[in-house]
């Protein structure tokens, strides 16, 4: 009576084999919505984080009524005020200004003439009431007039030194922990993330993969022109002086049309600009998930809406109520803001 | 003595379940550059397909000297006369001349009034002489004046309906199987494929799927300007009669920079419209393919190069020898030319 010992030694060995392999082969597989809601760690139990589930296990669902191909899985996010912090300026503006500093020993000129003037002198009343024209001259003077290979090293190595007034780290630290998450809980569940921003589309992709996960050609955003020259044998693009595109307001579905070419079925802000990017991807029919990252924690980061400089929430959070979008209360559904905590 | 025959039993169901289980995984992994050459079967042995073969063994050889991560395998492709018939005229062209019939019932007017007559009585003559501004009334008045939406299924509803003057066939079925299998062999070593052509990007979209496995968000081309509106409720963009960006020689590497926002590895061409693309993706430094499709196969496709009205190939014809361009001889290099051969 050998045989049953045999058989059964080598039906465990087979058994264990299957269930060894099968785990490889699920692990090269997506897994499923359930499975990963634990990558929102950050995110306290709430109205918010389960809109944000509910949603998911909808379009993810197999033969359901809301089922979305993998593919038209598009998600779209803000960065300024919605996936790092814009307070207390946009750090594209403490970029400029910065970079004014550092440009000015070859601009003796600039003492005397406004805006520059009062870049040098942090007098931000004066740099403010240069309004608009002040603000695109600055952003000329630092963002165009090099090869496009350049100014990704500008930016590089500005961030390498730069730090937030505030919390003492690189901006790239101070990225909101919840939405590193959220980023991370969509793509495991076959979404595509796209960022889609007002600030320069330049100043983002030589970080926003190392930071976000999003690649280069996944990131949209405002740009200026550029103009291809061969530059002894060797093809560059050079930055000109001249708006090419205002990824803003109306301009972000625009962008989104013009990038992706398909609607987004997900869209994430926090802020009056990006009312009709939210527009565009929940008004079209089929579940769709909008959702306003409601500034509310001036004790771990900063409370502001309706009246703020930057990062304006007024339009957009009454529109949010109307249209039933997802709005997280940072103080309360947020367990964590920051990575550093 | 029935152990031996039992653990003979049973290890060769374990073997075989392995192997089937080891076949299941393998399916989900990509295929090494080596395995995967049996893909290019339309191509003729050659110095065409070997240079094709190499440049990918070598930048995918892990470890090797010219390595290139699969993030940085972006490969670009010019759609007009590279992966679709351009002969006897653009597709796109076509579509506007059919367009223009169709739409003329509405616009009595068209019949005394350039270039519109010229369409009506199909006066070839009178219409090139009407130049580019006749050109950009025709393209206006058939892609602007209604939303994105409505401009897809006016491309998809001709292209159904429509057929290739010569080969009496869908426009979407003149495409070039040795470049298809181009597309799927390079895909299946990491390379992310995108289209980059002068012809409009919504007029490429609606299709770019189905036919070249390339989703609407990895085609780039020209385009015109769009404007975000509320209607009735609904979310839509109109197109509006002004030109956005023409993704066409210098602009081709503009289009790249924009959309992609890294320089290709690989670059495919046919005429004079993809010199610069292919400069920008090859003389930067590094192992890159750039690769161009000289059109000399009168009798299964067109003969044509440096004299012809689309698709000139004459300027990129000499920098191929000097840059060490593969130029492919579409008579020898292609076994086959169409899928319905």
């Amino acid at each position: 009576m050998t045989t049953p010992v045999s058989f059964e030694f080598n039906r465990r060995v087979l058994l264990s084999t299957l269930a060894l392999l099968l785990a490889l082969i699920g692990s090269l597989r997506p897994k499923s919505a359930v499975a990963q809601t634990d990558i929102l760690q950050s995110w306290s139990d709430g109205p918010a984080k389960t809109s944000i589930i509910d949603f998911v296990a909808r379009v993810t669902t197999q033969g359901g009524p809301d089922f979305v191909p993998a593919e038209q899985r598009i998600a779209v996010f803000d960065n300024d005020g919605t996936l790092w912090c814009e307070q207390p300026m946009y750090v594209q503006l403490a970029f400029i200004l910065d970079r004014v500093k550092a440009m000015a020993p070859l601009h003796p000129e600039w003492k005397d003439k406004q805006p520059f003037k009062a870049v040098l002198e942090d007098d931000m009343k004066t740099l403010s009431e240069s309004g608009e024209r002040g603000m695109l001259e600055l952003g000329m003077v630092t963002h165009a007039g090099m090869t496009t290979d350049e100014f990704a090293k500008i930016v590089s190595d500005w961030l390498a030194t730069a730090r937030h007034p505030r919390f003492k780290r690189p901006y790239t630290g101070i990225v909101y922990q919840p939405m590193l998450e959220l980023l991370g809980y969509l793509r495991a569940n076959g979404f595509k993330t796209f960022i889609v921003s007002g600030g320069g589309i330049e100043f983002m992709r030589p970080w926003s993969e190392r930071v976000y996960g999003v690649p280069p050609e996944q990131v949209v955003g405002s740009s200026i022109k550029t103009r291809f020259e061969m530059r002894d044998g060797r093809p560059t693009l050079f930055r000109l002086p001249e708006v090419n595109f205002i990824d803003d307001k109306g301009g972000k579905p625009v962008g989104i049309n013009e990038h992706i070419g398909r609607r987004a079925i997900a869209a994430f802000g926090n802020s009056d600009g990006d009312l009709e990017m939210l527009q565009w991807a929940t008004l079209s029919g089929g579940v769709r998930l909008g959702l306003i990252v409601h500034h509310t924690d001036a004790e771990r980061e900063y409370a502001y809406d309706r009246q703020s400089h930057f990062g304006k929430l007024d339009t957009a959070l009454d529109a949010a109520a109307l249209n039933k979008w997802t709005v997280v209360d940072m103080k309360s559904d947020w367990r964590r803001v920051f990575a550093f905590e």
